[in-house]
This record gives C-alpha cells, structure tokens and sequence, in this order.
C-alpha cells in the first residue's frame, strides 16, 4: 500500500499557523513524524493559508531536508506546479486532477513534462457522481487522456470520490463497487487511491468508520490512500488486508516488522 | 447481520468437561454471554464430548431455557437431527451440509420437513476446493438440491469455507470472489455465512485479522457469521460495515445502540 500522510494540511490550525507565520518547526515535525510511522508520500496542501507559490516551495523544501519521502503537491493551479514540481527531489504526485477536458489539457502536459504522477478524482463538469457506472466513466475518461499525453497508466491514481457516511449513506456501494471496476482497465493498472477521512466526517465512531472502510476498500483494489498514517490501528488494518488479498507474505509478526522499520 | 455464537463447543475444555459431567451451569452462562451479546443464534456442538443425542437435546434444551436466542445444530447425523431438532423452539439451523448428492438427500428432506434452515459447505467428495469457481459450482448445485426437496433459498446458508491465512493464504481472494458470486443466484438469495475463526488460525494477530477479514466479507454479501460474539471489536466492525453497505440506518451512537439491547 502507497501510505499519503494527510496532515500537513492548512485545513489544520498548526498547519495553517505555521504557513503564516513561516515557522518551520511544526512543518518538519509533522513530516518526521508521519515518515516514521510509515508514510511513502507526504501530502503538502497549503488551503487558504497562502496564495504564494514561494510558500508551497518552501513547504516542500522542508519537508524534504527533513524526510526522505516523496511528496504529494494538494495544488493543481498550472502555473504553481509548473513551479513546484521541479523544486522536488524525485517526480511528485499532483493532488489532483478532475475528468474536465479543459483541466485535464492545462494539467496532464505538466505531469508528462516532469515523469510525475497524478490523481485522478472521478468529479465531471456536473460535479461528484452518484453511480458507480459513472465514476467509472470519468475514470475511463481520465486513463484515455493519460495515455493520450503519453503518462503510462501506474502514473494515474484513479480516486472514486469518498463521500461522508453520516450524509450519503447509499455511496458506500456505489465506491466499492466502481473501485473494484478500475481495476480492469488496463495492464499494468492505474493505481487506486481514495481520501479516506471523508468517509468518516461528522461522525462519532470516525477511527472505526475509516478502519473498516480501509479493509473493504483493500478488497476492491486500493493500493494507495491519503490518511492519518499515524493511526496504527487503521495502518495495521491496512496491512491485514493486505496479507488477506495475497499481496505481501504472512509471517507471524508482521505488524511488528512493519513498524519496527 | 445473523450472529451466531460459536462458544458452546466441545472443542472448548470447558465444554467438553461440561458435557462429560453434565454441568449445566458452564453451558448456560456461556448461553446468556452470547445471547446478552447479541447473538441471533447460539451454536451448539458436543464434538467428540459425546456420541449421544440425549447429550445433543439437554444442551439444546439448556439453551433454550436461559436464553430466547434460536438454535444452530453443529450436527450432521441425519439421525440424530431427527430427535434433537423436534426440541427445537423454533424452527433450527443445522451446522452443516456438503456438496455431496448422498448427504444432501439425507438431510435435505429433514430441513424441509421441520422447516428448518441449513448451512451448505462448498465442499464436495474431492474435499475443500481452491478456487473461487469450484466454489460457487458447489454452491449451486447446493442451492439446487435445496430447491428440489422445496426448501427457500433463504433457508440455505452458503459457507465458502474460509482456510487459515496462515497456511493458504491464496485462499483469502477466492473465498471473497465466491462470495460475491453467491449473491447472484437466486432473489430472495440465499444467506452467505463463514465460520470466521479460521481464518486466523495459529496467527499472532487472531483478533486483528478476523476484524479485518469480517469486513472485507460484509463488502462480499456475507450476512450471518458464525463468531466470538464477546468479541466487541468485532461486532463494531461488522456494526459498522453493514453501515457502510447501507444495510442499516445511520445514526452516530450505532455502536452503543446496539449494545444497549
């Protein structure tokens, strides 16, 4: 599983403090911490704590003195990443793209240029879809254009759009089950993905909600998500299921082995 | 979700000293933790404790004079069913059947008569098969001998026949796919149920990865299981995705609503 630590995040009071004020030190703790618990990518999202493509390159410059894990730039404003990616040690993810020709246009030349990845969100002109059969549509859509400009399909992370089950109960299924339709697409597969604490928002179980949401998913094909990776338990989860599906070998401790690294 | 309560098993020490000694209080305290639990039905198997069915019915009644729950018969004796399900309360669910023409037709006709229902293992006369196919092969010659003697599909529970993770842990992808596959036969379908415990089988992690497979299972149909219904992380963990499945109604305190019953 590709572990996305979500917490450097101005969507966060600290995060958000630490970008107005330029105060490194909450930054490179929060990227240490999740890259000890495991993170492949650290997420690096800067909300509308700053407007300032200086900042998002300095955000991603301490994270990168400080962890070696890939980032995940939350941006997908042209001109900043034209900006932002090459301040990257290797080719980034880009946080995201949506199933609309004209972004698709201004966005996909860029992850091209830089051998970068990208993900995918299954949104249309007419917004977040409500079926399964359309979210695979758009995500048809988005692998047609990838390959289109030439980025090979495990460059794509195709995200269903997580929806809250406290207010859209009904969209569970409709997930799972174009999740597990993604993978059929091609060889080598996309990469599925999914922004796992939507599910849970304004719930009073949030940590169970996304542990077993996370299991489910893992059987529809996940094998990459954006979460609280220092949730051991919901990483723990994670690796279960992953042994279940015979994607990496039993041994006894591998709880353990993981979190020993 | 049908919880059906594993504990009063002669494979347990306490039970099958209980069974040796005719002890009724150790049956009927295990009977009352899993009914206050929440079992829907409480198991009960005498193993190799005893080879009488007079064993069989005083524990069944034992059961049933503590605890309101329905009775599950872990029993395949075709004579021994036809005295102990009579004492049944109600109409009883007898542990098991396989997928073998021969045992079908000596317990098919007594399910039928007594109204019962039956859990249909996916095995046949070459054993526990490996793939997915066979196992919904078996499933549907098992749905279609249960039709022939005119008992409901939802009197027939379909078990995949969950192998340890530990010792064939291909086996986990399978048994999923089977799964969903048994949910397309018939309307009103038939039950799909697993005796989850195997699944961790000489693990380090037992209750992490019955969690985690429990969930992965309720994506796949599953909706009785045969469990460790004290085990409340467990119980939130189907609670919760059965939730997520939309198979019951939102509310923030699920999990304690249901254990305030």
């Amino acid at each position: 599983m590709i572990l996305i630590g979500e917490r450097i995040n101005a969507g966060f009071k600290d995060i958000k403090a630490a970008i107005v004020d330029k105060n490194p030190a909450v930054i490179r703790d929060w990227a240490r911490k999740q890259a000890d618990a495991g993170a492949n990518y650290i997420d690096v999202n800067m909300g509308t704590a700053s407007n300032k493509v200086e900042d998002l390159c300095w955000m991603i410059e301490l994270v990168q003195k400080e962890v070696d894990c890939l980032i995940s730039i939350d941006n997908n404003n042209p001109a900043m990443l034209k900006q932002a990616i090459p301040v990257c040690n290797k080719p980034p993810l880009v946080n995201s793209v949506v199933a609309v020709d004209e972004k698709l246009d201004q966005i996909l030349p860029i992850i091209a240029q830089y051998n970068a990845s990208v993900i995918g969100l299954v949104m249309d002109e007419s917004g977040s879809p409500k079926s399964a059969d359309k979210r695979v549509e758009n995500a048809g859509k988005l692998l047609a254009k990838a390959m289109e400009y030439d980025i090979s399909p495990d460059h794509l992370f195709l995200d269903p759009i997580v929806m809250p089950l406290k207010y859209m109960q009904d969209q569970g299924k409709e997930i799972l089950k174009a999740a597990s339709q993604f993978q059929l697409f091609s060889d080598p597969p996309c990469h599925i993905v999914c922004g796992l604490s939507n599910m849970s928002n304004g719930t009073m179980h949030k940590k169970l909600i996304n542990r077993v949401f996370a299991a489910m998913m893992v059987a529809s094909g996940l094998d990459a998500i954006i979460l609280d990776v220092l949730d051991e338990e919901l990483v723990n989860t994670i690796l279960t299921a992953e042994l279940i599906m015979n994607k990496s070998i039993y041994a006894d401790s591998y709880v353990e082995a993981f979190h020993r690294k």
